[in-house]
């Protein structure tokens, strides 16, 4: 099929690019090159050494005979350059990974917060509002996240998406089935939720097909194709803002850094691979919901940790020592978490584990660039609210771990 | 108290600025006067010959002896300006009225989703960031729409703003109070559930004093204050667009025009007048919620009609014919509505009947107006999708009706 990626030099569209490429499908990428800009902005870099886009997409062709269409533009302002490339391009499939997406730069500050809503709800309605006037049946695939469930969820397994509940009529208690209620925890996971919103309301009103993968956190770097050429290796964040948690004990084993916990570490999370999320959205291309269908909803992930457990068992393979540090968010220190993740298993996914993976990561990624580090840029700095930014001493504890 | 009052200018802002004013409280007013240039690109004007907002204000100041403030800003981009508002004026509230408000026009075009959702989000946004970012202790009243809930109760009263339910668990059904699952009609009133969700999520992290005023589609022009001066005088719109229901019938019937009902008319809706609009926002200013407090939600509506009822009404008043259109909305045609309003009827809300006040608009506004109507501003012409566009022959059997 013909897929354009939204956001597709990013941590997920750039390897998903690649393995529907792989796969066989028509691949066209559209992305601002604004993950790039954000490094700058925050004085980072990715761990692994990446290429430019038209560089990495020239290696792709190099070595897999394939071509990757790219085109410059920043979903969510530039309507008609968008409208013109579904026209143009017609694609079968959109995946929508046009997002700023990290939660704590999110809460960096005003203008932070004011980024984030204005450049993913702007790119998520064009999206939407653009497949309506282009006419085509064009199924799209969002990235999500989990992270629009909240995390508090009574010992019932998360479902996917739609929550049965009772309701009080004057016939008695009936059964109904409803979006799951949302409870983000940050402006970002906030933006996912207002998402779901906008997908509800189009497919119900223009039966536009949709798919909303709630995603856990990734972990890892590379996939099969991002190994075949060091030209085409993968981002790999463990900066305080993008560097999610597991890739963060990595990298700070690595350095014999102290792995950095927030609070007791008791917040249980959803984890899912890298090399997993390209399958997942290949698979959900593959099984799209039929015109008139509500939205589809999956949950994309594999495994449930604590973090204090991830750590332990980082710790126990590296040898490296826990800390545990203030919580910068605003968020419970302790929690259960089960999900329910049956669609894409029954669609064919056989899952990674961590068990498996994680001594591929410290090897191929962790170990191998540990020179680049800049040993400054680990801390989290990023405070949810005024309370918890006084807790850290407005950071400055926290910097100076 | 001192209050800032967010989109002053329009047809609810102004009554409200000047009933605050006359009630004793220091009122300004910010605006970018976007509603006025929204007549210019629709070829409408008010039916009722409104001021300039300069004028208006000198005009309050020499009926009234009382000064009211304004900051021509656009709430939403200019966040600077905003941050500098709330840090010199320090009000004690905000009432935020600057969103886009007109369900029809959101959906008239891509371009007008994309302004909705772009100016509706980020001007919520913006306030909410701001009052976070100035420090201050600040009750935001945001007018939101009983278009949030949907239009399918089963029977079942909406309640104000959250809903019990019943959840399973592994301990079985348990109680949960819930925000209200929402079920938008309009990308115009889908922005409205957004902004539900943006309030709890800033209620919950920073802590801010939050209430939204799930209001009823308002009818009526003027207000005590209004009445005071011809130049006072409220925008009173009657196009296809920007007038609701109840307004544009009494303007058919003061034509000899037939009061155009969409399909069977079997919508119920819920109503409030102008003058209870502005008394409700008064309330809900004398009574926030304590820091701390999830976001109080109050329905702010007197009364429910099905919109055939009403036409009946208007026509056993007036003589006028009443006319069935295909409805350029996918609504259902039919619908049972109940709704809780307790809450503003305990702070002491003494509502204006459509029995009582609808004889009053006719003379006042209506009848004395007439003249100035552009009959053919009248047919609604935004049609929610292709397919109502399609039965309604792409809105041309409505615009010769």
């Amino acid at each position: 099929m013909r897929v354009l990626v939204l956001g597709g030099d990013g941590f997920c569209g750039w390897p998903t690019a690649l393995h529907l490429s792989a796969r066989g499908h028509e691949v066209a990428v559209a992305d601002n090159l604004s993950r790039r800009r954000i490094d700058v902005e925050l004085g980072v870099q990715s761990l692994t050494p990446i290429q430019e886009l038209p560089d990495r997409l020239a290696a792709w062709r190099e070595v897999s005979g394939r071509e990757i269409g790219f085109h410059e533009l920043t979903v969510g302002k530039d309507y008609g350059g968008l409208l013109a490339l579904l026209k143009t391009f017609r694609p079968d499939a959109v995946v929508h990974f046009a997002e700023q997406r990290a939660a704590p730069y999110s809460m960096k500050s005003a203008q932070h917060k004011r980024y984030t809503i204005d450049n993913n709800l702007n790119a998520t309605n064009d999206v939407l509002a653009a497949i309506v006037e282009s006419g085509f049946d064009i199924h799209l695939a969002h990235l999500g996240t989990m992270g629009v469930y909240g995390y508090g969820t009574a010992g019932a397994a998360i479902p996917e998406g739609y929550l049965t509940v009772k309701v009080e009529t004057p016939g008695g208690w009936t059964e109904q089935e409803i979006l799951y209620p949302p409870n983000p925890g940050s402006i970002y996971h906030l933006t996912k939720t207002q998402d779901a919103l906008l997908f509800q309301f189009y497919a119900k009103n223009d039966g536009l097909r949709i798919t909303d993968l709630h995603q856990g956190i990734v972990w890892g770097c590379q996939t099969a194709e991002t190994r075949l050429d060091p030209r085409l290796v993968n981002r790999f964040d463990y900066d305080g803002d993008y560097g999610t948690v597991l890739n963060r004990f990595l990298i700070q084993a690595a350095l014999g850094h102290p792995l950095t916990v927030h609070g007791a570490g008791g917040q249980t999370r959803a984890f899912i691979n890298i090399q997993d999320t390209v399958r997942c959205v290949e698979l959900a291309l593959l099984h799209p919901p039929a015109r008139g269908d509500r939205v589809m909803v999956m949950n994309q992930m594999t495994e449930c940790h604590r973090v204090r457990d991830l750590a332990a068992l980082v710790a126990g393979l590296t040898g490296a020592e826990v800390a545990h540090l203030p919580n910068p968010r605003a968020e419970a220190d302790e929690n259960e978490l089960a999900v329910e993740n049956r669609r894409l298993l029954a669609f064919g996914l056989e899952p990674i584990t961590l068990a498996e993976g994680l001594l591929m990561e410290i090897a191929e990624v962790a170990g191998r660039y540990a020179d680049r580090v800049d040993r400054s840029k680990i801390p989290c700095v990023s405070h949810w609210n005024a309370e918890r930014a006084r807790a850290a001493g407005a950071g400055l504890d926290v910097a100076a771990e």
